[in-house]
């Protein structure tokens, strides 16, 4: 990628603080591997050269960087320079910023905007986190339906400069209502004679300001749009959201997933950046908690504590059936958590779902059953391994494993449907949680078959 | 989200078959809502619908529609419908559709393309799977340096009723080659007379056409862009890729590592959409390897069937201890791909991973380790329950699990980075591919751990 073109003239001039030619050299680069550069340069030094720069340019650059960096840059700039690279940058990306920061930073930041961007800026912040309205930006061209395409474009030259994208033009009423959304395309192909209203189907495609970010993320990936407008509860224009920011969401919303599908409480920051303490107890707590569950799986045993001692070889199998259940269960849940995640299914569907995991957990187990069969049956020398009983062996490992099997798949596709539909997050159901509770029952399975074929012979 | 607003009457005049009454109250919908009702409806009727709607509006209609119900509609339509639909689709859409279908359907399509769409699909297809020549569309506006403001605007008005995006204007040489890329905007906002030359600053971003669709997202990510130029290995543009077909590839990329972690071949359709023997299919080839590969854990413990006739009381524990394993293997496995996959980190970065993950495995470990003491040393009524050397016990599961947690973090953390350097795909390090491994280690550790501590007591 580009951030590679940076070659080791640039390294040498940043180790020996040649800042001026530093300058010169950075105004050759794309901003994106500028904003890299930035980010590996030790604060301090960065804060310097960082002054230097022409001041709208460092604020395109700062919005390149990650927050981690923008915080430590910060923090090496003067008050006046903070205040300058605040206000110079793009309302949305800004809000990203200092929603990241501590409350009180974020407070004494938001002091340091002008008038007009603080209120921006806290009108935005005042959305629910999650919310569309955390990621929209007010820099919009609204305009209205009297006017002609000359009018229009006329407009878009005197306000369009800051805007962060044109590709449509918003039609609003005297309320500030919107009313329709048209291409820039569509005003551009027209003679400037043309009124708008010519190009006006009075059809439009909104997000409002409280939906939730996943639903702007759905809704994108189902119309190939670059901009959708948001509203407000009662119709007026107040943002729109860009799709570039919609990717990153849906980005965040994956990894999210991922972590939580694996037992760790969401990092809010990459792996690497993450404090170790912070990681550590990211994991502890859900590794502790299913430590404690899965002692079920001790006093379980307790109670065949007898059949054991008399048929040591049950244990032998142990293992291997409660992996089984696991496994199965586990890609049960991670199908259905995506599919829910991604809007291919809902809580509606249960039905369907429950249908289909039965018989899958039933062909599934009994290929497993199957294998066991060979291998513990009819594999040589099978007699020494497991004595004189191991046809029978082979039975209740083979039909605990379809019980096991299909209990995995019903609780791994049932457990997310019904977090879902309870309100909660299915992602928590994670895969190990359901491979805990598998584990428990399919040792309960595994020892009442056992007693049941086995009884008379080997128990 | 949309969809909700298709009234009762819209589900009435379907049942009724008024195609006359339908398509006018479908004009009045936007296009993603009325592909939802094509998609909802038999293909028959939704022929009959669709023979019936104007043909640029059909198309769109089409490109809306899922694969699956793109392919039922098409056999239900005539060659000629066939054949307009498709030539009226954009080039990346239709070739998203070309994709998916079976290769003789596709040729069949192909030959319904004028001469023309034909070229550009054919091109389209001879990329490489997963690389960006698939996803880029050939509809851009290019431009020559000599031009005014004025020249470009005239050029735009004919050329650009049928491009995707006219967000960015390129300016090639005379062989084609990608020297500049323009925002509209600056194009818009300047006077006709200015020179483009004035707006050039030779800075642009490109993909190459054979990237993989992972690098577009990642710098689609880092770069808040709606469209990114693609060029040949010779610099000459060839197409554009916009955001919106990036989200998708995005959502793809992150649903088949979900699955791949889940151990579950990719599923080339939503859940509900796959066959039920695909699906089958699908889970039983990971399981069965995961079943064999579990086997050793018998294997394992038959090693030590003498110790654990002597002290059945081990065996309790075994789940206890190889989960724990699993769990922490999970989370480490799930943490690093993600992290590849993203690009917070890279193959370089395996010391500082591998310090954190020793670190983190001891940390963890040792909280399990002094659960396990709690529950089976200070627990009232544990003599009964674990006989006179419960102490003993308590140490061996406690430091048994220090090491197989630490086994896990490592294994989870390890393997994926070296898949990735081997040039292999790191989500296939499954979780329960980690657990499996970790499952059998952690039984020869338990058992060695218990014969060292309790040899002449217990053993």
């Amino acid at each position: 990628m580009l951030g590679q073109l940076v070659g080791p003239d640039i390294v040498e001039m940043i180790q020996n603080r040649q800042f001026a030619d530093l300058r010169k050299a950075l105004t050759t680069l794309p901003l994106d591997s500028v904003a890299e550069i930035f980010t590996d340069m030790a604060p301090q030094d960065a804060a310097v050269l960082f002054r230097l720069m022409p001041r709208d340019v460092a604020a395109d650059i700062f919005e390149y960087m990650p927050v981690e960096a923008q915080e430590a840059l910060m923090r090496s700039l003067g008050r006046e320079q903070v205040a300058a690279v605040l206000n110079e940058m793009d309302p949305d990306d800004r809000t990203a910023l200092l929603e990241e920061l501590p409350g009180p930073v974020t407070q004494r930041l938001l002091m340091l905007l002008s008038p007009e961007e603080r209120r921006i800026a806290t009108e935005l912040l005042g959305y629910p986190e999650e919310s569309v309205g955390r990621i929209m930006t007010p820099d919009y061209v609204a305009v209205r339906e009297g006017w002609t395409v000359g009018e229009v474009l006329d407009h878009i030259r005197r306000v369009g400069r800051d805007k962060e994208t044109l590709n449509y033009i918003y039609v609003v009423d005297t309320q500030g209502r919107l009313i329709d959304e048209i291409r820039l395309r569509e005003i551009i192909l027209s003679p400037t004679a043309t009124p708008l209203a010519q190009l006006m189907d009075r059809q439009y495609t909104a997000l409002n300001v409280t939906d939730d970010q996943e639903e702007a993320v759905e809704l994108f990936g189902r119309m190939d749009r670059t901009a959708l407008p948001v509203v407000d509860s009662v119709g007026h224009l107040v943002g729109i959201v860009t799709v570039d920011d919609v990717l990153d969401v849906a980005q965040e919303e994956a990894t999210e997933d991922m972590q939580k599908m694996a037992a760790v409480e969401t990092l809010e920051a990459p792996y690497l950046r993450t404090g170790f303490f912070t990681l550590f107890r990211k994991r502890a707590i859900w590794l502790s908690v299913l430590f404690v569950g899965e002692m079920l799986t001790a006093t379980a045993m307790g109670f065949f504590e007898e059949e054991i001692s008399q048929a040591v070889v049950l244990t032998l199998f142990i293992p291997l059936i409660i992996s089984s259940g696991g496994n199965s269960g586990g890609q049960a849940t991670s199908l259905i958590i995506r599919s829910l995640a991604i809007h291919e299914i809902n809580t509606k569907d249960w039905w369907r779902v429950l249908v289909r995991e039965i018989g899958s957990g039933l062909a599934l187990g009994l290929v497993l059953g199957l294998i066991a069969m060979i291998r513990i049956v009819l594999w040589p020398g099978t007699e020494d391994r497991y004595g004189p009983h191991y046809v029978m062996i082979g039975w209740t490992v083979a039909l605990s494993l379809v019980g096991v099997v299909m209990y995995g798949t019903l609780i791994g596709s049932m457990l997310p449907l019904l977090l879902r539909k309870l309100g909660l997050d299915p992602a928590v159901s994670s895969t190990p949680f359901v491979a805990t509770l598998v584990d428990v029952f399919g040792i309960v399975i595994y020892f009442s078959i056992a007693s049941l074929l086995l009884r008379g012979t080997l128990l």
